[in-house]
């Protein structure tokens, strides 16, 4: 059984994608590790998804999943993805419970894992102050001290959210100004328990069962200080989730795939990528969705023109 | 007063864009003719925009202006706009009403209009049985023949929306086969009413008070034929409205602006084009409005560099 298509992921670009394709009748396959993913994990409200005012991050992907799910001819795989190999014209796509599927065109919307920090005590402090995520884990820092690592959209929202439970935010950032837009910033400096440090390296998290406090190198006068801090947010960034195509694709400096904008193709012929993991450079639920509508249609026509010149 | 950003245009691009230069405190001015537009005048149910399984253009388009009106601080000026000229950095927009309004930049994102025949006919029986709106116009032909110039999915859709008056439909297609996706032409083939002729090329519309009958030549056997008809709906396409800008840009073939497709800018610096005036090869609701989000982000970039350049 050969898909005309094979999706992978299950956030916003992919599901587009997944829709698209059931209007243009492809045989499809979409293969995603499930639907939550990092839209439905936002802490803050998204407010920025036309025709929706005011909607969750997870209210906005039930939308989009129920809307995917309307179409029956596409296929849905719970599983995640671990090579992508392309044999004759066709491609083949393993999973990591050892499963195979045959596609005579793909499309990466895989997204993209939270970037970690790569300093001592990150990783043994996972779940014992570390956290990635503050809508899972704000609630368990009530009435404590937390610091959040990263001066962007992210690293504001994720204090904004926090100062429903947290007594202190502090805000790192490495640059010697925060980078999150004009509205977020506002909405920061009104909330007293939000406080922003600039120039700011973090060095080290240290603690005994858990976080105690981390140290940092103040960048402007090259001095080690110290935070007293429970929880350790981490809000650098994504890195795109993409080793499993990497012989197939060309990378940028971010590891994002390089795409051609217009059409989302990759350097392999069938092959497209949308949505986080590309080279565009916004990452929004919107401008992710139209990419994914705009891979599919690309889709459409390259499997026509496949099929026309197959004919002769 | 200057504003930072002048959007032309109450389309899906148009309406994301002044959202989103809501949300970066840019003081922000929309101008549009109406938030009408093509999409709300769609005869079929929309059901690709994500999020919503299957709405009207009138109703998803009444949700995109209620969205953008939450933002007080876009101002909505109902205008044409009928000029933009550059001075210095800034750009000065005039209107049909003869106001002028000074910008740093510019959106352009004034949609298409729909492309006229050109055959002899046509203009003389505009509102007299020619037509190039279904939803507006098609309840009055109820029982009538009629026929659909154009094999795109915009003919077809129109034929699925006039079966519900109208007692017979042809769609003419110049080419030899209709481009319309399958399921569209899977939709009209279960319409005993709707019969496709290929091969088709209109060359003249004929009647009295009324349009009662078109001529066509077939391609292939060179014969002009007769389509006895009292409706002549015309979907062969849009043309872009962008006659106000062409000194300060470049088009391509259809007279779409030509854009850095990462970026949305023209060739003019601080000018920017979004939706169904670009040259963006798809044409959908969800792709426009992630071009106007892309263009927004782009115009707060543009504007900080521009400021921080002012200050050496």
């Amino acid at each position: 059984m050969t898909y005309d298509l094979i999706v992978i992921g299950g956030g916003p670009a992919g599901i587009t994608a997944g829709i698209y394709a059931a209007r243009q009748k492809l045989k499809t396959l979409l293969i995603t590790k499930g639907f939550a993913g990092q839209i439905a994990a936002k802490a803050v409200p998204i407010e920025n998804y036309p025709g929706f005012e005011k909607t969750t991050g997870l209210e906005l992907m039930q939308k989009f999943v129920a809307h995917l799910k309307k179409h029956k001819e596409v296929e849905i795989e719970i599983d995640s993805v671990k090579e992508i190999k392309k044999s004759g014209k066709d491609f083949f796509v393993l999973t990591v419970s050892k499963k195979e599927f045959e596609g005579r065109s793909v499309i990466v919307a895989s997204g993209a894992d939270p970037r970690p920090l790569e300093v001592p005590g990150e990783k043994e402090f996972i779940g014992k102050g570390v956290s990635y995520c503050v809508t899972c884990d704000g609630p368990f820092y009530h009435g404590k001290d937390v610091v959040i690592i990263g001066g962007g959209n992210a690293g504001f929202e994720a204090a904004l959210s926090l100062a429903n439970f947290a007594k202190k935010i502090y805000i790192l950032e490495r640059g010697d100004k925060a980078l999150a837009d004009k509205e977020n910033q506002e909405r920061a400096q009104k909330t007293a328990k939000i406080e922003v440090i600039t120039s700011a390296d973090i060095k080290k998290i240290e603690g005994g069962d858990f976080v105690s406090s981390i140290a940092y190198q103040d960048l402007n006068s090259k001095e080690t200080k110290e935070l007293k801090v429970e929880g350790v947010f981490v809000e650098i960034g994504y890195q795109p989730a993409t080793s499993f195509v990497k012989n197939l694709v060309d990378f940028n400096k971010k590891d994002e795939i390089i795409v051609d904008p217009n059409t989302g193709e990759t350097k392999t012929p069938g092959l497209f990528a949308a949505g986080d993991v590309d080279d565009s450079a916004y990452k929004q639920v919107v401008i992710a969705a139209g990419e994914g509508a705009k891979a599919a249609m690309s889709v459409s026509i390259y499997l026509q023109e496949k099929s026309s010149q197959a004919q002769w």
